[in-house]
């Protein structure tokens, strides 16, 4: 049985870092050759970042990627690395535009080069923005084995460049990705790729981008389904890691060239020479997948400690409530960045309760986090004095006295401010602009509310297992949650019960359903056009949200593109 | 030689508003009806406005398109109005999901319906984010006159349905469109348009959507050109319009049904009688195009009276510096809404200069705004005693206690909040974001700097044209620019002069331009990359800016859309 050690790099690229994600790369080539792998397959679009957005069409960037391409082949060329085949996603450009390209780099120089073929254009992505669609399919020929490669989308196309690779009869397909972290995900990925092994009649290996890019975070997930569809081996999530395995591959007649399946199917030969058997192979590793709350907790750390570094933020500011939501970010970016990093204020106003202050102090002791307090009664006299406001006036000026407090304390200091609002509060519009609105970035942005509950005790039980203090009040957990902007205000007085508003909110926000199918889902007809209206009413508010990390399937954002000016309500037919 | 009176109704459709779209649709038939016109053609997606971005992919509201589309055809079936065939663009569903769909109501029914071809996704547009492609090309019968039907982008393909239509043998091509004004596009299009009536070898007639959707304004321009490329008839800019012309077209034979070019032409017989002639035509209307400052200013005027009116605003609200850009905001909120709904606030602080009183008192006087003075400096000495701000922190906090005074100023009596900053600064990140970034709508978000003046001077020559007084104070037009934010401040002192700033942006915004290229065009190198870094750095301001008038070929917003979180920078090549 031939056998080829296949290493799967799973890095942290940044978008436009060329120069860096090509270290990155390098290194992780140097580890693998190191390991005795043959052939190293990394991300999708890995020297650029992904996505590009519209860098893809700025010709000096593209320019610049095909140049750091070859650069890195040459770089890879010497010695025992130039035996090294690598596959890595890129940024090409030729007479029709850019191109989502995976290039094959071997013994110094950059040997195939093939195009994605489908080009996902919904939810968050715009591809076809961008990209013409490849056509053809290069098949390695590696130590005498034929070796296929799909690039992300490819693989989830039922009858699509896969089916041509089984067609043509590859010994193993290679599948570079930029697939971004949805809760759930991951189930769905496995049962895909082993779907797609079956159709090609290989083993597949998948390697995924791994860290956060604006709103988008990947986890990883790394893995290696063989033809029958077990799991060789799957990496960890939301860490850099090289997955090596071994392969041992059935003896089969070499791969045809020519057409398959539609595809133009092209052999490259790299060596012929079958590699002499081992029997010492290296045990691969197989992680466990994260619980689904752990899941959440560090896409939402990634994504924020990602957002920080890659802008060259060292520290964060947020003002803390004593409410659930503050709470949560704070413990998120002690957990991204340390607790000497974040800094957390109390900006009490006349109408904070006594517990706000407690809880957030307690917080910060529970924590370490740097903590002051800061009251804004004269800053709110000044505005509500000068102008005479009352009612919802003078409540939204509290929140803006706020804002602009961190604002000050963020030019100051040059830490990032983090608004802590939660999904449930950014659907109904439950939040002042300009004033808790107020930030470079919004950790828990994509969180319904009823998530937010289950992440903190979940959060807490884990400090327990580990033996730490927990680190969010539970009185924080446990108390109503109330915004404090009128003497005993209540989130009640204006919105459903949590639990109720999230289901109607999952149904009309992710699911995109109308009235009738929210009626028939068993949601009472006034409260479906009080919520819904509340939901469109307030998508100028999204529109001026700062960015927050994406961790369901559709997040307010390029997810979800709604005009701010329209008259379409859902409402019973008349 | 046969004839035939054709109505294009250059109509203000409101996105998302089927009933009162319909309304709009339905009066304009009458009144063509009224007028003997055989045939009236509606804008593309007249029936629910355009664009409807992400509305497209909700199945409740395609349904209810396609149910008003039904229910209009029933409503023009009577007497008179049902023998009128009308053309009128809406949002259908079929198995294959949403199709951007034109159809052909006749004696009460809908009787031929076709999808357009060509998706835009560059740009503005995502179609194919939303629509699959039509295949077929539906040729209705009239009188004996064969007409083809395209929409829109199917118009700007060389070689694609016009041709196939123009294979056909058709009599006429009567196009639907929705297509966004900018600046010298009304000569593009007539070119096209010229172009396109000759590979059809018949006339053809344009019909165009006319006022704003969020940051788009259509400018109507609808016309009608014939086989030899002559303009025979052209509505006027940024008004609903009725344009009746009478066609007389050359003997022909009868269209060929079946393939051409490819594609499916399938016939719709509606009648076979010709009409008996006519001598009594009406003389074509052939507007006069719009100068370009003029062309931008009614540009401008109709995206902020249409973003106030279609989302239930009565006023404006906004801060007057004494500066040209909010000089030129209020000039044009007063031209949209009148001098009673627009509220200039004059908010000066102890670094503010006697001009910015005085000049923003005359602006007040000129215009007849409703003018007050709010002074800041409590505020300001509020937030920098409490928080000890200095130098930077110091400067924003001005621009923030503005920005709170404007929105609790906006909460205290419902007006909408303007925001007043140009493309250049907006580019550059010269703006404080919470601070003079803050308003629900932002005029001249799009005008660049050097616009702005062009655009004063314009309208104030416009008013001594017309025997008024000249909107914009002349100090305000001739002052140095400068935010006033410390004492003797100059915009100057961080930016180049604004005539070489805009140039470079043209060419980086605009242009796409790289390192390499933007020298070569004659910048200096450090200069180059000074700007280029602070565009690039301020791209997480622009995406929490308020939207506006779009009236360049890539305005900021879904026309160029960029990473906030990218290490790429043009500079000079290693």
């Amino acid at each position: 049985m031939p056998q080829i050690r296949l290493a799967l790099a799973q890095i942290d690229a940044c978008v436009g870092d060329l120069a860096g994600n090509a270290d990155l790369a390098a290194d992780r080539c140097r580890e693998a050759a190191d390991a005795g792998a043959h052939l190293v397959v990394l991300p999708e679009m890995a020297l650029t970042g992904y996505p590009v957005e519209d860098l893809a069409l700025r010709e000096s960037f593209a320019v610049a990627s095909v140049q750091a391409l070859h650069r890195l082949a040459q770089r890879l060329g010497p010695d025992k690395l130039g035996e090294l085949a690598v596959v890595i996603g890129y940024l090409d450009r030729d007479d029709t535009g850019p191109r989502n390209g995976a290039a094959v780099l071997h013994r110094g120089r950059v040997v195939a080069r093939q195009f994605k073929h489908h080009l996902p254009n919904y939810g968050v992505f715009d591809e076809q923005r961008y990209f013409a669609a490849g056509t053809t399919l290069d098949v390695l020929r590696l130590h005498g084995l034929s070796i296929g490669m799909v690039i992300c989308e490819d693989l989830w196309q039922e009858g699509g460049p896969v089916t041509a690779l089984g067609g043509a009869g590859v010994d193993l397909v290679v599948a570079p990705n930029a697939s971004p972290y949805e809760r759930n995900k991951d189930d769905t990925r496995f049962a895909l790729v082993a779907r797609r092994a079956a159709e090609a009649g290989a083993p597949l290996a998948y390697a995924n981008l791994v860290g956060a890019q604006d709103e988008l975070v990947f986890d990883g997930d790394s893995m290696v389904v063989t033809a029958d569809g077990s799991l060789l081996a799957r990496a960890p999530q939301f860490v850099e890691h090289l997955l090596v395995v071994d392969l041992s591959l059935p003896d089969r007649p070499r791969a045809a060239s020519g057409c398959s399946a539609g595809l133009d199917v092209r052999e490259v030969v790299l060596s012929e020479e079958a590699l002499p058997g081992w029997s010492d192979t290296v045990s691969p590793a197989v992680a466990e997948p994260l619980s689904d709350e752990a899941e959440v907790w560090w896409a939402l750390v990634t994504g924020l400690r990602d957002y920080a570094r890659k802008n060259g933020f060292r520290s964060v500011v947020l003002g803390l409530s004593g409410g659930i939501d503050s709470a949560v970010c704070a413990a998120l970016a002690v957990d991204a960045l340390g607790p000497s990093a974040v800094h957390g204020v109390s900006l009490p106003s006349s109408y904070s309760s006594e517990h706000s202050r407690s809880d957030a102090a307690d917080l910060a002791e529970r924590t370490g986090l740097r903590f002051t307090v800061e009251p804004i009664a004269g800053m709110v006299d000044a505005f509500v004095g000068r102008l005479g406001l009352t009612g919802l006036a003078e409540e939204n000026v509290q929140a803006r006295c706020r804002g602009v407090s961190l604002m000050g304390l963020s030019n100051m200091h040059g830490h990032l401010v983090l608004a802590t609002g939660n999904k449930s509060e950014l659907a109904v519009g439950y939040s002042t602009i300009y004033g808790d609105a107020v930030g470079g970035f919004a950790p828990i942005k994509d969180v319904p509310k009823s998530t937010v509950w289950e992440l903190a005790r979940w959060r807490n039980a884990e400090a327990d297992r580990r033996g730490e203090p927990p680190p969010i009040p539970p009185s924080s957990i446990t108390k109503e949650p109330s915004a404090e902007l009128r003497p005993g205000q209540l989130d009640t007085d204006s919105l459903p019960d949590y639990a109720l508003l999230d289901e109607v909110l999952d149904d009309y926000v992710e699911g995109d359903a109308g009235f009738t199918d929210l009626v028939a889902a068993g949601f009472d007809a006034a409260l479906v056009e009080d919520i819904v209206r509340k939901v469109d009413a307030a998508e100028y508010k999204r529109r001026q949200y700062p960015p927050g990390t994406k961790i369901t399937p559709k997040g307010f954002g390029r997810d979800r593109r709604l005009p701010i000016t329209s008259a379409w309500r859902e409402r019973a037919p008349h």
